[in-house]
């Protein structure tokens, strides 16, 4: 047995970027554990024979950008002087912790099923005393501290098919929905079954640039490949079919290419796709046998004018025959999104269409070794799936807080898209849905220089230069994909008014300065 | 394009055994379901392009079996005639579904927490209201639904540190806690970083047999190989030295074998191992490289007279040089075991020891990508790693029914040790702690070979029968791991006292008639 090594801990390292489209990440290794830290013996466990998917996967919305941005809030916290009183954590789609309100009736219910005596004697409306009564008869031993089925309780699993009927107007089997403890565990749990070479070639999977990074995080992670195709920044990040051809040939060269992601509404670009375009798509995915994933978290948030949200089931079915019997899909929704929010409970679910039942069997199989999705996340299911209905007693508060919320939501839509675009060197589509904008912005050739010295991407060194200055923070495009040669960043829309018409204000002033020493 | 096939969907389907341990795992196609469904095209996604490693994957404790009893109970509830009342779920340790109720102070902060109105309404005790405040002041926008971060709240990873150093007696670092969805979720996490080939060879993980089957499902999942070692049934399941050596050496021929897992108190075998034993074990892994695998979730259960629990953490820091500071350890624990019982929840957190910090880096980026444990299950954490104080209003009730909880679960242990001695062809070892017992019971030949007719294992057979004359569900020991040549099954002890009986006299009946229809 040899240890022949004796190194310091590094205190701060780079991964290598994946080429084409990400930041570096940074691990920068809390300097004071560092210290004590002179290594006697190589680790069993090393850089060098780690998995090297992991060493590879990058998830930038929770990146080095964002470690520092805790970091800087932590230093005001503790009385650090900086030229801001806050960091406004724009990077998140996390609409409570930027101040929005839970819809009463669902945190009634929870807390009904967390402790069942505040159904007798927490004096709430009959409606929620009733729902969560059903809930916990649903529930072993009536507790939520019981496990459920892998797949989630059966009770709410029909409540689901109800909301995507009453959504759609067509028939869902509540057997072929699958509750999930929010929507990116179901993704990866059916991305997962793909991991197959096929003729000696790899696996790939069609994903949208710019992309949601869960899913290049989750394909690298699994060794599969991304066929990325682009999204045309001229026609609102519109989809177009002849780029989807491009990007399939060119994967067909290297890889068999099995499935096509599509977020819609469009996550990072907020664009929502037309009913037309639906239909393409499928047919598109028909023409070439690939399984959609279909990732509609958003889809109560559509705020355009003209722009209504068409789920892939509903259209499919509606195509009738090929399609209604021979597209498989996966269509993904959490209680995280919409007007609900409700992030940090971890609550989702997916409906799988045209799967082979053994394929099917084999996904709740192998779902069942992780046990099942918390029930209190599945409680908040329930709730989403079957809001309270006209004449029950919590419709009225219901309905208000909604509407306040999905209201006010259109309003920073707006807001944010026309701020940017009276900003020089900015463009910035609008947001038909979702929660974020994807402005593009020019960057005078001295900043990509400096960036290129710092050892950072373009926008990632604008990202953190922001950050430090303003305390907002966003994400760079590079973390999300972008084309070649050009500069993004994702925000949020989700501070409440004053405060994004506070972040606005600072970013404009900011914007001018970096441009002016960078010129 | 070609579309050739027309098939007909298959009603039942077996998948091949994994060679040595495994019964044939039954898929089992509704058949209503199958009736519309003549196909019309080959799927993209079949049994034979999918994930073989999915495919391969076996987790016995929610298997056929348990498909089958949810079946069962299902016609009760429709009225079905049977010669039993219920299913007495004895297959899965889930403690509230059998009736166990939940600690009083730890639903009343997560209550308080959900709904935050109740901190000044509900009429709690101080000592909820302060917690479930601090909680709250620690989430964004004080909010249960905000996002945490991915490796969990700091103030909670703090309060397991704070645990962690009570139970031990040393220093736990708050920064080396990562809170999880459940223990399983963070066996997975570390268990990925395993994946990678070392010289060619396919990378190996020790296993106790009998093992909790996650282990060897999540080991076909990733495609790593089980290294597997056996407990000695004759000394109370102990853990020979020379048996991990014997085990080690034949891995190694073909493999890498990088890690150890241990699981004490034992799941399925309720053996808890003693101070000598862990160190010696602690040795072993140090000399051959080893990355330990503590799963601790057991912990507070531990019933027999001098037994007691010791954690790697505590005998390796007093091991002194090298281990101290050598030995690579993670150390599960899960608020869904011990006297809490809170499984639905999915709360849970490891503690790693002597990680490299670039690989404990990566560990966080990767898990960054699945946002972030349940918020709800934290807050159970947070309970739990610190219960009420002594002089606080609520410590009074929470020793009490902690009290309750362990007393009668180790009255429990012990009856059914009792009882499965008396029975005959049954040995049973002493059930020391964890939630389970695993005897030993001889099969008559021509019942073996009524199984193998059945194409079944003859202990899964004998489990099937059980099931379908009683309403029984215990979990055979196939599903674990056994001896060749032996049979054992998996019980839990959860069943309250009076059910425990009843399903132990109804047991012996059966057995009886069993023993004398194969003789």
């Amino acid at each position: 047995m040899s240890r022949p090594m004796k190194m310091i801990r590094p205190a701060i390292r780079l991964l290598p970027g994946v080429a084409g489209r990400s930041e570096a990440f940074e691990i920068t290794v809390d300097p004071l554990r560092s210290l004590g830290a002179v290594r006697t013996m190589s680790k069993v466990l090393t850089e060098q024979n780690l998995n090297p998917n992991v060493l590879k996967l990058e998830y930038a919305v929770r990146g080095p950008l964002v470690i520092r941005a805790a970091e800087i809030q932590k230093e005001i916290d503790q009385g650090a002087s900086k030229p801001f009183k806050r960091v406004i954590r724009a990077n998140v789609g996390d609409a409570h912790a930027m101040g929005q309100r839970p819809v009463t009736y669902f945190r009634q219910v929870i807390a009904c099923v967390v402790l069942p005596e505040l159904i007798e004697k927490g004096g709430y409306p009959e409606d929620v005393k009733q729902r969560a009564t059903e809930i916990l008869n649903a529930m072993g031993g009536k507790s939520c501290g019981a496990y459920t089925m892998s797949h989630g309780i059966e009770l709410i699993r029909k409540r689901v098919a109800g909301y995507i009927e009453r959504r759609d107007g067509h028939k869902a089997n509540w057997q072929d929905i699958c509750l999930s403890a929010g929507a990116s565990n179901a993704i990866k749990n059916v991305l997962q079954l793909f991991i197959k070479c096929i003729d000696g070639k790899p696996t790939s999977v069609m994903i949208p640039i710019p992309q949601y990074p869960l899913y290049s995080a989750s394909l690298a992670e699994f060794g599969l490949s991304p066929c990325r195709y682009f999204l045309n920044e001229e026609t609102n990040w519109g989809l177009d079919i002849s780029e989807l051809e491009r990007a399939r040939d060119e994967g067909m060269k290297s890889s068999m290419v099995r499935a096509l992601v599509i977020i819609n509404p469009g996550n990072p670009t907020g664009q929502v796709l037309t009913r037309e375009n639906i239909e393409s798509i499928i047919k598109f995915a028909h023409a070439h046998k690939l399984f959609i994933f279909a990732d509609e978290v958003y889809q109560d948030n559509v705020y355009a004018e003209g722009s209504k949200f068409f789920s892939f089931k509903k259209v499919l079915t509606e195509m009738g025959e090929p399609y209604v019997k021979e597209i498989e899909l996966a269509s993904f929704m959490s209680v995280s999104k919409g007007y609900m929010g409700e992030c940090g409970l971890r609550g989702g679910w997916m409906e799988l269409v045209n799967m082979d039942p053994v394929v099917q069997a084999n996904l709740y199989k192998a779902i069942s070794a992780m046990l099942c999705p918390t029930t209190l996340g599945q409680t908040a299911v329930d709730c989403v799936a079957k809001p309270p209905q006209q004449g029950e007693p919590s419709y009225d508060l219901y309905i208000k807080e909604k509407t306040a919320v999905l209201d006010s939501l259109k309003n920073r839509a707006k807001m944010i898209v026309e701020t940017f675009n009276k900003m020089d060197g900015f463009t910035c589509n609008v947001v038909q849905g979702a929660m974020y904008a994807f402005p593009q912005f020019k960057l005078p050739p001295k900043a990509v220089e400096a960036a290129k010295a710092a050892k950072k991407t373009p926008d990632g060194y604008y990202a953190f230069k922001l950050l430090e200055e303003t305390g907002i923070c966003i994400i760079p495009g590079s973390g999300f994909g972008q084309r070649p040669g050009t500069y993004h960043f994702r925000t949020t829309i989700l501070p409440q008014p004053a405060m994004l018409q506070e972040m606005l204000d600072i970013f404009q002033n900011f914007h001018k300065k970096f441009t002016a020493e960078y010129s």
